[in-house]
């Protein structure tokens, strides 16, 4: 039987119906670039999910990876650990706190949210937490629940209480009626004021924020809102929480989305870029002024897994590699070029609606039609013909994306070379023509 | 700063009030010794969390680990992946079903419980499960809420609805008031069919067991017991999940409880053994007959970390390490020894008031008097002075062992040699007896 077919069989892929999976098989990677079984090769243009921010077989980290491996591959997290230590100390230097910060490992970002959440209930002896819709925080329980879009309908009902959402803005499709930046600023901060005072905000123990959107269409917030979020949560008493699982580690030119706004949430859970996903690592940052709290009060949690001496070692080196390489400021330094590469892609394809995006994480929303704004797939329903068309253009052309409802993720490794990106463009760019000319006539 | 200061100020540690935490910082590992910075070494009887069945350093997973990392340490799961076939089809062949099982991957244990839970109330239409007391299924929200100790409390209140919770036998300090084995095993059917009554079978979705209790105290079940279980849920259209992240992978014997037991369920979920924890790895295997549900209905779950191929090529060097060297049968052939060599402790130690186990899976639960069996530390509480004295002798006679409140696991890696456990028995008695002498007077 063949691989694909073995892996058709046995193995059980996310969120999607089996029967019609085809996807191509990958047995290595170099770079930006993935292979198949046949050798063919697909640019990575979304670096996985948004986490292999290093690229394939950065030598750095596959050398700390080896040399951990034979050195001590695990421990209980009950011990302490040299590399654990020092990854904490390295994340708490990079932490927007002058304080600094402790950190609670997990090996997903979904746990970090599980976890983050049991945090500031305890931290604050309150219960409801707010989360945006249009988020995703992760797929267990809790973190399902926190989750804005139909990721957490497989859960229901039944989903963890206390949990409230809210609106929060998205200029290309405004919930506010308005096409005015500022105002669409300020009416999403009207609505947040007006569903905390719904709730009570002495009720409420956190907000659960990404600061910029990820799967759900990289929405940069206009500017203002997260400011005024924070001055809403510091007004209320209420912790506010960002979730960098996608924005953490230079997708945005910074260690962190708060260093790049400017904002300082009080938590900050992460995965993925932490170790470019080669191990699968996350955790939760808490400020030191609160991480105190559990000096003398049982941390309400724990992992096999937390602190896992395999994945911090992985942690250190891709911190390292960010550092040596001066990745966080590349990206700085290519942003323009990536916005004007995707705009000139927008230039050319109708099905382009909106472009959006900073550093290096964009999305590409696709449209029937620009007046209208009808999407391509319908949002929270299986792909639409046009989308699956895509789909399997894009592997025909050689790129993988991230694709979710109507929208495409662009978010290729850090490290990528000017000329690959183009060449990714291209390649995107003949498969949208295709569909533009075959699915849409 | 010294690394054990930068540990303290900068991690943090599970379950615990952090103020106190002064275990021995470790840095390397071998075989089945753990070595601090000051180079001194702990035998690691408890395989980290009943873990590390293979030990540290492994060659074959630490070449396994390298390959992969060097070939591709990570893709998104929507691609399919060789080396994710291969160990799928691996423990397909591994699983109790005729026709086989899919595997969906996770990364660790208490996300694969997580996943079971959505599985089974896709697959019935239930929405009710049934979850011992006194067990631990892991700390993300819906795991929590099936857990029967005090790990779940920190997440209420606003667990996870539907989960109900029943007695277990526990032949120890029986919860049905006798003696006698067979009398427990129908007194604890007839308690679970009565739960089953009064909740109504048909809206019950699965019951989630281990098959051999964990952490609390491995409590092996008596004869008939599991057979029971199956029985009842056979009778009522319920599904059965083993939950196998300890007893899998050659704990007991062979590659699953229910292959030691002759007792087949519905589900299994693992994580742990299948990497020798190397590489976080968990997952849940559902058996074919069930599994082809998903063809035509999307998965419920998804995770970026889901068959992580540097974790898929971790377990897939663990099956092979574990046939290779015949480490299942190995753990029969050394069962006798294991258990005669703790019994001998327990003659030679008050303290000891029962020891039970299987394969290469034991307690000692530890009381203050024989006759009371009062508990020398009281359940769902921080560890007494007489525990906490325990812990620092254990450290002292350079032993790690998992403790949690009253008791003690024993479960080295299955490598270990004749010499080595004796030598952990005796430095574990020198512990125990310092505790006799010192703290029980």
């Amino acid at each position: 039987m063949s691989l694909k077919a073995l892996h058709k069989k046995h193995v059980l892929t996310p969120w999607v119906a089996q029967a019609p999976l085809n996807p191509p098989l990958v047995v290595r990677g170099e770079g930006v670039w993935l292979y198949d079984e046949e050798g063919r090769r697909y640019l990575d243009l979304s670096s996985g999910l948004v986490a292999l921010n290093l690229g394939h077989g950065h030598p750095r980290l596959v050398r700390a990876i080896a040399e951990q491996a034979a050195t001590l591959a695990y421990a209980a997290p009950s011990l302490f650990h040299d590399k654990r230590a020092l990854l904490a100390k390295a994340l708490s230097d990079l932490s927007p706190w002058p304080e600094g910060a402790r950190v609670f490992f997990t090996p997903s970002g979904t746990e970090a949210n599980e976890d983050a959440l049991k945090f500031v209930r305890h931290l604050t002896g309150r219960f409801k937490v707010l989360a945006a819709y249009r988020s995703f925080h992760g797929a267990t329980h809790a973190s399902a629940s926190l989750t804005g879009e139909n990721r957490r309908w497989p859960s229901e009902p039944g989903n963890a209480p206390g949990v409230v959402h809210f609106f929060a803005p998205y200029p290309y499709r405004s919930p506010f009626y308005t096409e005015d930046p500022k105002e669409e600023t300020a009416r999403a901060l009207d609505h947040l004021e007006r569903v905390l005072l719904h709730e009570d905000p002495k009720r409420v123990a956190a907000i659960f924020l990404e600061p910029v959107v990820g799967s759900n269409g990289v929405i940069v917030y206009p500017e203002g809102y997260l400011e005024g979020v924070r001055a809403l949560c510091d007004r209320h008493g209420i912790l506010l929480v960002f979730d960098e699982v996608m924005t953490g580690f230079g997708r945005l030119g910074a260690a962190f989305a708060a260093l790049r706004f400017g904002v300082v949430p009080d938590l900050i859970t992460f995965a993925k870029g932490v170790t470019s996903a080669y191990v699968p690592l996350g955790g939760v940052l808490v400020r030191e002024t609160l991480a105190r709290y559990f000096d003398e009060n049982p941390l309400p949690t724990g992992h096999t897994y937390s602190g896992h001496p395999l994945a911090v070692a992985a942690g250190l080196a891709s911190l390292e590699a960010y550092r040596e390489e001066g990745l966080f400021e590349r990206v700085l330094a290519m942003e323009g070029f990536f916005q004007e590469s995707l705009k000139a892609l927008k230039d050319r394809h109708p099905v382009v609606g909106d472009v959006r995006g900073l550093g290096a994480f964009y999305a590409l929303e696709l449209v029937r039609d620009r007046e209208t704004k009808e999407p391509l797939s319908p949002w929270h329903a299986p792909f639409s013909p046009a989308m699956q068309a895509l789909q399997k253009a894009l592997w025909q052309e050689g790129v993988y994306l991230l694709a979710k409802h109507n929208i495409l993720v662009v978010a290729p490794p850090l490290t990528i070379k000017e000329e690959e990106f183009l060449e990714g463009v291209e390649r995107l760019s003949r498969a949208l023509r295709q569909v533009e000319v075959e699915a849409l006539g």
